[in-house]
């Protein structure tokens, strides 16, 4: 047991400023969505293996981690699969569960298995740890929060305006300058209608979603080798140089589809919302980008995604509506919209931008030394006034040179520190040091709690 | 798919009213946590199998949920043992991770790894959950956070102190009256020397750990039973039956363990922490059990217990005193002491007693009904005022029938709902209903903020 210990890889220690300004996101996101209406569940983080896969692609199904079975597992497993290595089908023998991969999936079985306790509309939100097996590198671990907000049951657009003021406050709480980007899954097919490849959606999504990362030839270039025509891809061209106002992209897009129903109303849906939200005012940036994807095989009208305008990071919110979270389930045509804050990400834009409010390390308000035994006596009688005030205090627990104790509360950074020797003993008083100025005042435990109040 | 989806034996789904009265249990727990100076940490879920494997006795390492690898698990299994059923064995060769039993483990595991880093003593709080593959009955779940708090690197008694008026605080918070019952192991050890079997320790305090239960009879059967000599048996009765107030206790005990240097030195700690905490006063009853053992193999000093007194529900926290947190780590020599909280029976303690506080469940303040597209739009308006102003808001989505959104309103017990018709538009103003009274009132936006400001 020499061998220093370690955690898995792709998984985290937090330390206690980490934890701190973690918990300063979750509880700012928290309090947004409750102001809105929201109302917290949580599921457990282990869920039955018949629930999560087939339900993330067969990639997804290789990233789920399972869970052996208790007990004699052996006694289910086939020994011949097992001999002839077939990993896949011993594994479905010999695990029954797995730690959830995101939110979605365990809502919508909540959804399904409560559907008769729940009134709908229904809106939730979550935060909560998910896990996935993927090879771990960066900015992407193996454990991370998902902090998600849906509303299903309604396919009315207020949930869209709403989710967009949502996500508006939660970033101006931050203090981070974003750009909300907006599509509409219905444009795309309209787009896919129009340039005669309806059959080819899937394709062309997937390379005009990369448009701002390889550039105008490259996205060509992948639609040739998946398959359009050479006048399909000329046709696209508007399309994805479209530029002007909301309204000017709204108004060219509108006449590009003209010959698509859905397209059309798509671009009906983008106007709504779009036009309702900026009549509200809001702080973001709203964009459209009719290149907009995101998890095109699951969203069916409204597309969101959030960037931050100051720190080149990837998407920090995103979401959509779905039109059948719970068919799967065997609860076909609820509809409903989402949206998922991703914390790390988040995390990291704070201390990019240095954003972390300093209370949000919360340090105590200050340390009492530890001189002896009828000295620590009276510092814990007014240590207990000052919790009673509010004031989060602490005692030194050992009775340790003097250098040391006030060294772990400069460590710690805790800004009054406060001092009962014997002479202070005999007066009742104390001596409060400020410990960014330097300045000892000897007060009275009611003078100090007034200072410390302010 | 059309069989119902339903969770694993032994986890729960929260709904949002237990989820909100579960954060109202982890909040007031975290606020006192934070006033008396304790600092936050988080560990993953998941640690290494040579981290958790035989730090719970045999019996705990069958309890521990283990984590298939990933990829080609087989390639590592040896088909010999897997052909003779060795799951242990094989389990260790296609696991290399588990799910956490406990917090404590992973905390020493943490002040192991993280040593450089930390300052002692280092005082810190984890409310997290924990797995175990226990078998599921009324009361005892597979997955549950636990709330600790512990202080390392120190053995001043002032920690003790600070932790029962910690205690003490807490339910104070959550309006539940408890008995804290101490005890010390060096009282145990002493007891188990002056009965002339210091090796019998461990039989002496699992025997009279039961005496609440079983009563006396059976606990000296037991002991009988274990190898105690009548004799020993006999010289216990006096300990086991010890009556008065804590002084006299402590005076009674004192004598009859005066051969005991270890036994007296327990009561000399005990005496000191009940003394400076009751001359610190507490709500609490502070009350001694000297047969109360609790993990007696891991606390070396003070054990504590909590019991709620107007519910029959076993020990809602405890804790104690240990001397070798991270020697098995190979950090050897490092003091703590450290609380648990149970937060299902507190859960259950407030539910039996009713006191949970009508705001925990914080339902929207105020719900405004849809009557069409250019009333919602005002509706958006006003909302957004109002949760400017701090009052959570929230818009019915669809323009549905005018019953079914005032049910929604009543089923989520949303206080007040707001109505804006074609009328209320003309006028710029609202009609506020108390949903209680009944009452209606037409009132502009910035009135209705007023009222329900209040």
């Amino acid at each position: 047991m020499a061998q220093k210990p370690s955690i898995p890889k792709g998984t985290r220690d937090f330390s206690p400023l980490e934890t701190a300004r973690r918990n300063y996101i979750f509880d700012t996101i928290r309090d947004v969505f409750r102001l809105y209406g929201f109302r917290p569940i949580e599921t457990p983080a282990m869920e039955n293996l018949s629930t999560l896969m087939g339900k993330y692609g067969d990639e997804g199904d290789k990233l789920l981690f399972k869970i052996l079975n208790s007990g004699d597992f052996l006694a289910k497993a086939d020994h011949e699969l097992i001999a002839t290595g077939e990993t896949a089908r011993v594994a479905s023998q010999i695990c029954e569960k797995g730690l959830r991969y995101d939110l979605t999936v365990p809502f919508a079985r909540y959804v399904v298995q409560h559907r008769a306790e729940l009134q709908f509309p229904f809106k939730r939100f979550q935060i909560q740890p998910v896990w996935r097996a993927d090879r771990p590198q960066k900015g992407r671990y193996r454990e991370f929060y998902q902090c998600d907000a849906d509303i299903v049951g309604s396919d009315s657009l207020a949930n869209e305006i709403e989710l967009l003021q949502l996500i508006d406050e939660v970033f101006t709480r931050f203090g981070i300058r974003i750009a909300i980007k907006l599509n509409n899954r219905k444009v795309l097919a309209g787009i896919a209608e129009t340039l005669g490849a309806a059959d080819k959606i899937i394709d062309i999504t997937v390379a005009i979603d990369k448009l701002d990362k390889i550039g105008i030839e490259q996205v060509n270039a992948e639609l040739i080798e998946r398959g359009l025509t050479p006048e399909a891809v000329e046709r696209l061209q508007p399309i994805l140089s479209i530029s002007g106002s909301i309204d000017e992209r709204l108004d060219t897009i509108e006449s590009l589809l003209a010959d698509s129903p859905t397209g059309l109303l798509g671009v009906k849906e983008l106007r709504e919302v779009t036009a309702a939200t900026l009549a509200l005012g809001l702080n973001a940036e709203l964009d459209l980008d009719f290149s907009l994807a995101r998890g095109l095989n699951y969203y069916t009208g409204t597309i969101i995604e959030v960037k931050a305008l100051d720190v080149a990071i990837g998407s920090i919110t995103g979401g959509g509506r779905y039109d059948n979270l719970t068919g799967v389930f065997g609860m076909p045509g609820i509809s409903g919209v989402g949206i998922s804050f991703g914390a790390d990400r988040i995390y990291d834009v704070l201390t990019a931008l240095e954003l972390f409010p300093e209370e949000s390390a919360r340090p105590t308000t200050i340390m009492f030394a530890n001189l002896g035994t009828p000295e620590a006596a009276m510092a814990m009688k007014v240590i207990k006034q000052m919790r009673q005030a509010g004031i989060s205090a602490e005692i030194y627990p050992d009775n340790t040179k003097m250098k040391k104790q006030m060294g772990w509360a400069d460590d710690h950074k805790i800004p009054y520190v406060a001092i009962i020797g014997e002479t202070e003993l005999s007066q009742n008083k104390l001596t409060l040091k400020n410990m960014s100025t330097g300045e000892q005042t000897l007060v009275s435990p009611e003078e100090a709690i007034d200072i410390l109040k302010k």
